[in-house]
């Protein structure tokens, strides 16, 4: 099921073949996944959502492992089957090992469970915790 | 606000004053955050909150940093105002720089926006990124 | 802060009038809160709601006090701290103790915590909890 | 898969069967969807969501299209399959172009984006944007 | 589809083994379902989870049911469906009627629809809902 | 509260101010809400985000004020209160009238309501809204 047309290379516009062909190269594949082909259909979103990953994810503060843990954790909080299953193999392919897979997934099923405690009885921020006092 | 009361230490039953000790002793501080004077209503929930986070977010296979890092990223996405706070504050505390929290945030924000993409396009899953082909 | 007016019964429209003095008659109280002052900007809905919620909480299958600890529950879920103040402050006038909130809160919080885990592992469902064998 | 059974109309209770020969008639059309048919085994929480519905979607303020864009939003924010499933035919069916769909879904996305980033910053709200200066 | 392996008994470890055997005889059951086998991967947090579970799911102030009809509803709240399925099934072999889960889901729906509709307007808490008035 | 320093413009780096500046120029304001002083400690993301906001929330196919409707739509779905108070002033700047207002959220709250029933029944995706039929 999708809501879209999935589209193959020969079907797409120049536009969003160009997206692709830069997609291809970078990450040294003969084939994208089945999200840049759903994208696709919309060449300046296509665009735009490949330039910012390329930004995002690409080199700077923080282990390119860790960035991907942090992706998964966001996805599954979000429930996106689909970013769950392709971060995670992204995850793998970079490194991460079965046992940090493990304790990711223990620390996101405890903040989950200290988020819903903390929510639910709307505990006040301490005033310690506040970076910008002045705030409000 | 809150929809429980705050217990102070001197409020408390000796089965929950008995787990603030061990945080306190733990974590080396004069009082706990208000998060713990909140489950200190109910003694068993809080000690087997405060057992399960020395496991979960003591020494393993991830850095006790990244593990803060996603654990922020987890309450931001639950919305966990409390959550947000109290452990950006942990992270700092630990090392994370701004340009980390930065970076942290990029990424966040990024998984999110692609998080939403997959989602309502309903993209089905690459069968590449099944770790258990005869799941289903 | 608010995003639109809470009005005052004075400046209601007389449909919303209509709406709230039966609030007010069915509840027997004095005035109503905030959430119905800021509902009546809209007639329509403000009614629409208040059927359905007498319709839902009313009498049926499951103890009163059984729903308004479903109703905390969603609402931590969701994050909506006007709602879960209110319902929480429900459920302790139609007798929730606090031995029982504690319970409550802790069901809901690990919950959360398993829900994370069976959907970062995209946990394929078991066949036998299917309800409707022909479905798909 | 399913939790209740899809209920065809020869086994549905007459109450059902009169909110299903509505739904029927107003829409024109010779079955109803799934949801209907899940729905089915409440007869009075199918007639108080038709008629909802009914209200809700119907000729008012808005034009029927936008309607069911912003459904698409909600149950994409949600991660809803069904409903994004439903209501993008739907949004289709009442003539939104594939443009439409395109730019749609490129402002979910941001949005979902810039939400996280000002959730993950807890960034205060601005007084100018208080619609009821004397709420709180 | 799934992200980790579903593991079978003979491939489990042995500190795994033994939490899958406590499993088995506490529910008397001679298979666990999927996301016991999908934990196995993690014996430390199977363990920890399936203590976990049972203290909270065990006797207490709530009704068994009322428990499991908490967890399907916060398990709808995160889109789980996995959860959403095990639980429903675990609340029907509990005694839950079909009467019963139609009124638990029409109170689950209007949870979320006046939930959407506090937050949207940003309604503020009413003074008289606060637990700890001198919390801040 | 905040866990980011809100910076003024005169604390702020030279790239940061540049997109500050034409922040202004574009929008024809003397300052700018809170929302870019936090985003400013990081103005690379500052930058990356105002680009994308100028072209997706632009000219195209979508009238403006329901582009800010949808936005408005997302942030109470995720509950972000911030994005709630920007983007219903901005709705309301741009023309949105209050029965319209009432109207999106008479929306949002009926798309609440049966998402959250489609997924706790787990409806099955009816085949014919599918719009790629061979994608799985």
């Amino acid at each position: 099921m999708a809501t879209v047309q999935l589209l193959e290379y020969d079907d797409m516009s120049p536009e969003a073949r160009s997206v692709i062909d830069d997609i291809k190269s970078t990450r040294q594949v003969d084939d994208v996944n089945n999200f840049w082909k759903a994208l696709a259909n919309d060449p300046t979103t296509l665009g735009r959502i490949w330039e910012g990953l390329k930004t995002v994810m690409g080199p700077g503060h923080l282990d390119p492992v860790v960035k991907e843990m942090i992706y998964i954790a966001v996805s599954a909080a979000n429930s996106c089957d689909y970013c769950i299953h392709s971060h995670t193999a992204s995850a793998r392919a970079k490194g991460m090992t079965t046992e940090q897979l493990g304790e990711l997934l223990a620390v996101v099923g405890m903040a989950h469970q200290t988020n819903a405690l903390a929510t639910s009885m709307a505990v006040p921020v301490d005033r310690q915790f506040d970076a910008h006092p002045d705030a409000d």
